[in-house]
Formats: C-alpha cells, structure tokens, sequence
C-alpha cells in the first residue's frame, strides 16, 4: 500500500546547485552535466517505482526459503534482478574494462538511495556484489580480475563478504575457519559463517564469496587473517562454470527485516579457495569492501526514513482527523488533515530536514571519494576515512528514528503490516547493526580515526567548517545559519579536547564519550550541509525563473534543523563532561 | 531463548523504602508489610518466569488465527491463563463485593509489571478486562454490577474497549456506529469497530464487549456519543450464559508485534446491548477506562525495556568479545565479556538508569490512584490526573528506544529472530501507539491538564519538587541529586511560562511544543523520583545489616540519570522556545 517516489529534484539540487559537481575538478565530474545526471536519476527513479518498490511488500511477506540446498528469492525478484542487470543498473560506476560503464561513484550513490529506499533487501544482491567487486579490483591480480570481474560487474555472479562466525563477530581475530594450502597454490577452506546476507538465491548463475579465514600455521589473532575468493561453482580458465564448490547454505535466518534478502549460515567444507591479496593482510584488504559498505549502510539509514516520510506525508495530507486550533482548514469535509495539527508537523519536519540533511552530507562524502580514487587527493581520502564512521552511525540512527516517527504518523495503523510502515522501520533497524555495530562505529571514530595521521583529518574537518563560517560572515541572511554552526562546531572541538586532555590518563574519559561524539559530529556535518544547501537556495532565489517554493522550502527546512536539531551538541558535550566514572563506577556484577 | 526474572528486590525497595506504603494514611496501605508485599511479588514473579515468559515466544511466532469465525489463540494460552485465574491474579485489586481480593491498586500495579514483562500479549487479555470491570464498577447500576462483574473479576468473561473505528481514531466525533433503543430499554448496536485487542479468543467463556455509539438522533460529534455493554453471548436475569448476540469477528490484524493477541475487527450487526452510564455521556465513562489503561500502557513500556535489559545485561556478561582498553580482565579466556566496553556500559546504564526510575514513577503514581479513590484525595486526583499523559507518553517513547538498545547489545544476533531481542522492540512499539498516540498524550497534556482547576495541578507539582528541594537542601551528600533536579524544574517552569505567554496569543506556540514538554515533564519527573531513592538508599546504608551492594549500586545508578538524562531539558526548552514559526511556517503543499 506504500509508494515511492525518487526524490530527483532534490538529488539535483544537492549535486549541482549545493556541490557543483560539473564544475569540479575530479575525472570523470565534467560530464556530469545537470540534464545527464537528471536523465539517469529519472530513469533509476522510474523503475524504482514500478518495478522494485511493488515488490518490497512482497519480498516481506514471502522472504526467502531454503529448499533442497537451494534458496528461492520471493516472487518477481528474479525478473526484476534481469531488468535491473539488463539496465545496466548493476554497472554504473564500475571499471569500463571489466565492461563498468566508468562513472563517478556519486552517481551510483544517487542511483543507489534509489533503488534502496524503493526495496532495501532486493538491492542488497547487488550492493554486496558491488563491494566483493571493489576489493577483487583493488587487491587482486590481474588474472583474477580478468576472471571474476566481468561477469560481477553485470551481476549475472554475485559477491558476498563473509566475516562473523557464531562466536566472533566484532572480534574477528578469534575466527576459527581455515585455509590448507594446496600444491596448486589454491586453498581448501573449511569453517562457517553466520549473517551471510544474499549468501545464496536463485537469481545468477554463481555467487562468488569473500572468505576471512586463517592460513594454517600462520600467526595467531587478526594478524593470521586472510581473505579469499570462493566461488559457489567452481570456474575454469575459460571463465565456464563448471561443478559445485564445497560450500553450502546451513539455514536461512529468520530475521526482523529484510526478509527479502537471504541472509545464510554457509558452511565452508573444504572448498577450494583462491588467495586475494597477501597472505595474513586478509583485514587490508576486507577494509577495502567494508569502507564502501558503511557509506552504504549510512545510505540505507536515511533511505529508508525517505520512503517512510514520503508516505507519512501523504498520510498526513490525505488522513481527516480533528480541527487546527486555530481554525477550521477543511470547512466543507468532517475533519481538516492530521498535517494541521502542530505535533505532526513536527514530526514531519523533524524526517523532512534530517532526510534532506542526511541525503547532502552522503553526496558530498561520495565526491570525496571520487577525489581520493579519481584525483588521488589524499586530504580528501583523510576526511571520508574519518567521516565514514559517522556516515554509517549517525545516519542508521537517525534514519530508524525517523523511520519509526513516520510509522507513527499513522497511528493505530502504523501498526498493521498491511499499511507497510512496520516494514520500514524494520528494515532500518538492521542498518544500525551490520558493517560494524554504531558502537563500534563510535569506538573506530573516537579511538582510531581521530588520532590519524596526528589529528590531521579532525583538523581539516574543522577548518572547513570555520572556512565556511568565515566566507559568510557578513551575509546577515545566513546569520540564521552560520552562528548555530558556529556554535555546534564549538562544542564538538570542546568534546575532542576532553578527549586529548582526559583521554591520555584514562582511555575510557574518551570511550565513554564515542558514542555522544558521533552523534555531535554527525549533527554539526548536517549543520554544514544545510548551511551550503541554504546559501545554494539563496543563491538561486536571485536567479529569473527560480523554483521559489522549493527554494524556500529547503531554506525554512534548513533553519528547523539549525534551530531545533543542531543544538544537541550542547547536551551530547555535556554528557561527554561528566567522565569515565559515571559510567565505569559500577562493577559488572553490581548491575 | 529469554528470560525474565521479576525483579522483586528493587520493586520491594520502591515500595516500602522510597514510597513507605504501609506507613501512608491511605485505607487498605497498612497491611502492605514488607513480608506480604513480598510475597506476593514472589509468587506472582515465579509464575511469570515458569509459566507466562517460555509463552512469550510462542505467542509471537505462532500468533492468534480466526477459525470459522472463532479466534484460538496460541498454544499454550488457555493452559496458561486457568493458571492466572485459579491464582486469583485476575481479581487482586477488585472489589470485594464482587469477588476480588480488594487489594490496593499499588499491588495490581505491581504485579502487573511482572506480568507485562514476562508476556505482554498475554497479560493484555487481563488487562482489558480490568479496564472494562473499572468502568462497569463505576458507571454501572447495581443489577448491572451484579450481572457482569463477578465473572470478569474472574476472567471467566473477559472484556474489551471499543473505540475506533476505520476513518474516526482520535476524532472520535466522527464514529458511525448507531444504537438503536428497544422497547425494552436495551439497544440495537450497528457497526464497524477496529483495532479491539482481545476482540475474541478461546480463553473465556463470554467476551463482554464496551462499544462507543451514537444513538439514534442524539446530538452530533462527540457530545452524541454513549456507551454500551454489548456481550458476545447474551446472558440471562441469573446469569446464565444464553445464544449468540450479533457481534462477530471481521478479521485478526497481521500487526508489527504482540502477536499473541488477537487484535479484532469487531462487527456489530443489530448486536444487543445496554446503555452503561448515562445517554450522551459515553466519553465520560469510557474515560474511566482510558486512564486506567494509559497508566497500564506506560507500564507496558518499560516492562518490555525491563525484560529486554535484563536479557541485554545477561549477554554482555556472557559474550566474550574484545579486550578491555585498560587491561585484560578475562585472562583465561580469548576475549573480555562485553561489559567491559565503556560503550556498552553506556548503553546498559541508560536502560537500568531509565527502568528504575520508570518503575518508581509509576509506583508512585499508583499510591496517587490509591489515594484519590480511597482516601478521596482531590489534589492526589488532580496530580494523577496531570501526569497520567506523562507516563503513557514519556514512559512508552523511552521504553520503546531502551528495547531497542538492549536488541543492540546483541550485535547481529539481536535481529535475528529466535534470539528474542526483535520481540521485545516489536511488541514495545505498539504501547506509543495505542490509548491514544503519543502525540495525542502530548496534546493532552499542554492543551487541556496544564491548564485544568486553574493551574493548579501543575502548580501542585512544582511545590512537590521545590519542597523536596528544599527538605534536602542541606544534606551535602544529596547536592548531587537536588542541584541536578531544581535545574531541571526550572527549564520545565521556564517552558510552561513560555507557553502561557506565548500561548495566549498563539495556541500553536504551546502545542507546537507539546512532545517536547512530555518529554521535559517526563525527565524531571524521574529526576525526582531518582532523588527519592537516593535519599532512601543513603538512609537504608547508615542501617546494620544494609544490603550494600544493591544500595550503592542504586545511589551509582541515580547519580548516572542525573548527570547523563536529566539534562536533557534544557534540549528540550531550547526547541520549545523557538517558537511555533520555525514549525508552522512552511505550508502544507511546501512539504
């Protein structure tokens, strides 16, 4: 009973009025002219709605079911995984000679908010294929890449990341699966892995798997780890698939969400395995996939609060219930729309500005990725390595949040499956959990990235802002945006010199705060964004023929969030404030 | 794969050392003695961890399905609730007169915790019934009490609230089922009624139906609306349970959680029923209802953060992942349990912080209820009176989010399904939902209970805090409580100043801040309360033979909610004080 429909407007607005991409000076960027991007986005937009967002419902109800080994993906995935490969869709930004179709990674963020709001567990196949092909193209031979590469780039193989066993999930150093060189110079990899999601599916030809495990005899802990490439179907050097690898599907968990997607136990008995990078520098290498993977997740937070949003506002439009207090809206119906009444909106404007806000920030992380793999800019390489912990964290948390605050937009039947809000808010709350819990997104934010390169990144992040604010300064019509981002930023740098002068006696004065600094920094980054997106629509106001209402619109959203979300930083840095005791005080087993 | 174990200890320590229950002057309070109290919570926890929680599970993957008309509820259900009855749990606080055990409601509130938390979709069919004794009890003429209470005090029958119907939920102005009266003073009730918890089961031999109607030709909107007792079975002058009325069951809703209940589409076709109270005055009774269950539903909500802590709290101690940062507590084993991670610390002592405090509120707001109806009290009346919208709102938005952080605890095991975790987020949601969505709570609150008696309530509240304030102004060892907690009441005041103010002028300006003053309203009051516990706890450690442990651990825990929750206000008087502009201003096609 949901629709979706793909916000290309604003996704225009973000990529050329808010960061300019065409004028950039990245590769690739220049043809990234406004009617080429809008065509690709309207196009992505147009099959999202009618081919992959009917099927969301579907693919929640029937999920996925394991029979005789095999597992059967929900009626109509396997048809709409063929449009979507017959697109191109898969191939966006793929290397052109493994038959990619070469464009920046900011256009398959776009397309991918698309088609991940429009049925987040059926676009998983392809995401997860999409991370396997990036490590396989960074870390691999040339050989391997000739022979894995093509057919993933056009998805007829999928790729999955295999990492958590039952007993190591974060703590991937206490893996137990194992790999056995053979004289060949291939593996046999023996083990199992849990929460495989599209672990297996009737919908390509082969599934190629990216294995962690151990190499017998080799050093013990996270430094004994390797990665391999092990294919569901054994594949010759003529690229024919040939009989089946020792790799089975265990079960197919019964999840919360995402029923579409399988997620698989697989069970590694001795299955031929092939080497993918160095031996024992298997993390280097996995690092390269999950990087990719939190943007992704951070991605999949906020789509999901878009598509939520957007049918919690033609609720609230459509759905008659009680007067405006201040009067009567609707004289000739029984009831003015819900969108009357103060809280709702609230609420609506509450998903409205971290949406947009959220949808900015991922833009604008994704042509920082483009500079650093395109213009080989190392600063800006610094900065994503730095923000992508806040990417994944902040915007799943957000994004759930938001997810269930549309959810209750519809009241009682928010509730009901059959109105489709439950399933939004189900999907989400993966998002906060996979890649990495948000804890640990905390902890890699606060305990690995801050210090980087000697600060150097945190530095930069700060400067940025305080450039922003500099330039504008004397613009009294962003006065309503560049003091609260002052502001914010102020408490952020006030939470890392706690950090710096706490942290040296007692690493937990830092710990005990990763979580409220990842929500600080994720709000002041939506501070900076909204800013750029208020000074663009200004911009644009004085422009002839200006799109006034949705220029405004974005200016009114943005000082909402300025004025009523940002200054939680105040009450995150206080919480940082209070130290390590409050929290350590109590012995684990007083609890 | 949960637990539960009723956690009576802390509940003994609210009851008797924070709120002093058997030295309070109200009727029925003195015989409320540690040892009686206890025991009951005793027997009423073992059940609910033998018995009612292994059901939990159950109910929720098997559900309730409509067989020929007829709902049969999950295995193990009837079983179950025969237990409960033959228990005499169903009648603990009822009437005497009627075959209850007379007990105050301090003690059903207790107990209802237990069970709540143990089995929410289960304790519901109980709960109802309860709602609907109150209003009989209440409204009733004396041969109505008589016919229909002794067998719903026993849960032979069991009752339900009829209120919404498919287009009128909060609007209930706008409802369409008509009575139609009989020559014999009964009416003939027509029409649709949706989202009726405990519509029709198995469990009881009649189902006693409270239906919100108009009657024919009465006023129109709500002023037209009455209530009637409509039976599943008619029953006869002695009793005697007789032919089938014309209610029957439309559908069973697929809902997010609480499946073990049967959520009912009920259909009235010219169904017998019987005026309860007076004609037009339907709201007024159904109200005597709705307090009771919005207090029971903001019981709801932290009960399911109680028993999802408790399972969170079990596997953090179990799971051994990571080192501790500051040295290695778990020398024999591969990794350091959980626990030892400063930010699951944080996430654990947010859940405990909250549930304590939730549980002492709602205590005391019981011993408010207690007095109001037994000793008469009128201020008592007016203080439950403001702040039921505050537990149901504040308790069932923070239950509901501290489920979701005890799911997170679980990493990914906490999405999977047979784990549990997803269980206690899904059937928590519903409670901001129903008896009136949280908003509505909100609403409730700022437009009509603050106002009330002339203020006067609120008023009464303030000088509730002051007076505790300034009874512990001097104790040293409470300046961390008192100073945290005057801070707190005076944001809250600053914003019902705002309001008064700005309200006048602008009704939008108080209700466009409504959630966030529940939400103000909703910290200070458990600010409070965590005062009062501290000032217990430090008290009960000056006694010899004090259980220190479980002391100082309370005193550590109040000082975490103080210092890391209570803050929040000043959050919350920020949004509130940018006035309805920043909220109203966009219009509605904007959006």
């Amino acid at each position: 009973m949901t629709t979706y429909t793909a916000p290309t407007k604003d996704m225009q607005f973000v990529l050329h009025d808010t960061l300019g991409i065409a004028q950039q000076d990245v590769p690739g960027y220049a043809d990234l002219d406004r009617d080429f991007t809008g065509a690709i986005l309207e196009a992505a937009g147009q099959l999202a709605s009618e081919v992959l967002h009917p099927l969301n419902e579907v693919g929640d109800r029937e999920g996925c079911t394991l029979e005789n080994g095999v597992v059967r993906t929900p009626t109509g995935f396997k048809e709409a995984f063929d449009q979507v490969r017959e697109g191109g869709w898969t191939a966006l930004d793929a290397d052109e000679a493994y038959g990619g179709q070469g464009l920046p990674y900011i256009m398959g963020t776009a397309v991918g908010e698309i088609m991940s709001a429009a049925n987040m567990a059926f676009n998983m196949y392809q995401g997860l294929t999409h991370g396997a092909y990036s490590a396989i193209h960074v870390h691999g031979t040339d050989a391997q890449k000739e022979k894995w590469l093509p057919k993933m780039v056009s998805c007829e193989w999928t790729g999955t990341m295999n990492l958590t066993e039952p007993h190591a999930g974060t703590d991937l150093g206490m893996m137990r699966t194992k790999a056995d060189p053979q004289p060949d110079g291939s593996y046999k990899i023996t083990g199992q892995k849990i929460f495989i999601s599209a672990g297996d599916h009737d919908m390509s030809e082969n599934v190629v798997h990216l294995v962690l495990a151990k190499i017998k005899d080799g050093p013990e802990g996270i430094k004994g780890v390797s990665l391999f490439i092990v294919p569901k179907f054994l594949v010759d050097d003529d690229g024919n698939v040939g009989a089946r690898n020792g790799v089975s599907v265990g079960k197919i968990e019964e999840k919360m969400g995402i029923h579409g997607n399988s997620t698989c136990v697989m069970n590694y008995d001795e299955a031929t395995g092939y080497l993918l990078g160095q031996e024992h520098k298997g993390m280097r290498a996995m690092f390269t996939m999950m990087n990719e993977a939190r943007l992704g997740v951070g991605l999949q937070g906020y789509a999901q609060a878009e598509v939520a949003y957007q049918n919690a506002l033609a609720y609230a439009l459509d759905r008659l219930q009680g007067r405006d207090v201040t009067g009567v809206k609707n004289p000739d119906g029984p009831a003015d729309p819900l969108i009357v009444h103060p809280d709702i909106r609230r609420n609506l404007m509450d998903q409205k500005s971290f949406v947009e806000g959220a949808r900015a920030f991922t833009f604008w992380g994704a042509t920082m990725i483009d500079r650093a793999h395109r213009a080989e800019d190392k600063d800006a390489d610094g900065l994503i390595s730095l923000l992508t912990p806040v990417i994944k964290g902040f915007l799943t948390d957000k994004g759930y949040e938001m997810a269930s605050n549309a959810q209750q937009v519809y009241g009682g039947h928010g509730y009901i499956e059959e109105w489709g809000m439950s399933q939004f808010v189900r999907d989400a709350r993966i998002a906060m959990i996979y890649e990495g819990a948000n804890g640990v997104q905390a902890l890699d934010l606060v305990g690995r990235k801050l210090a980087q390169d000697g600060g150097k990144h945190v530095m930069a992040f700060f400067e940025m802002v305080k450039s922003f604010c500099k330039e504008h300064a004397e613009d009294e019509a962003m006065a309503g945006f560049v003091g609260p981002l002052k502001e914010a930023s102020k408490d952020l740098q006030a939470a890392g010199m706690y950090f710096m002068q706490e942290g040296m006696k007692n690493p937990n004065a830092a710990l005990s705060g990763s979580y409220d600094f990842m929500h600080m920094m994720g709000h002041v980054c939506l501070g900076l964004m909204w800013s750029k997106m208020a000074k663009a629509a200004m911009d644009g106001l004085k422009e002839e023929g200006a799109d006034r209402d949705f220029l405004e619109a974005k200016i009114a959203t943005g000082r909402y969030y300025m004025q009523r979300q940002l200054p939680a930083t105040k009450m995150h840095l206080g919480r940082i404030q209070t130290g390590p005791e409050v929290i350590m005080g109590l012995d684990a087993t007083a609890f």
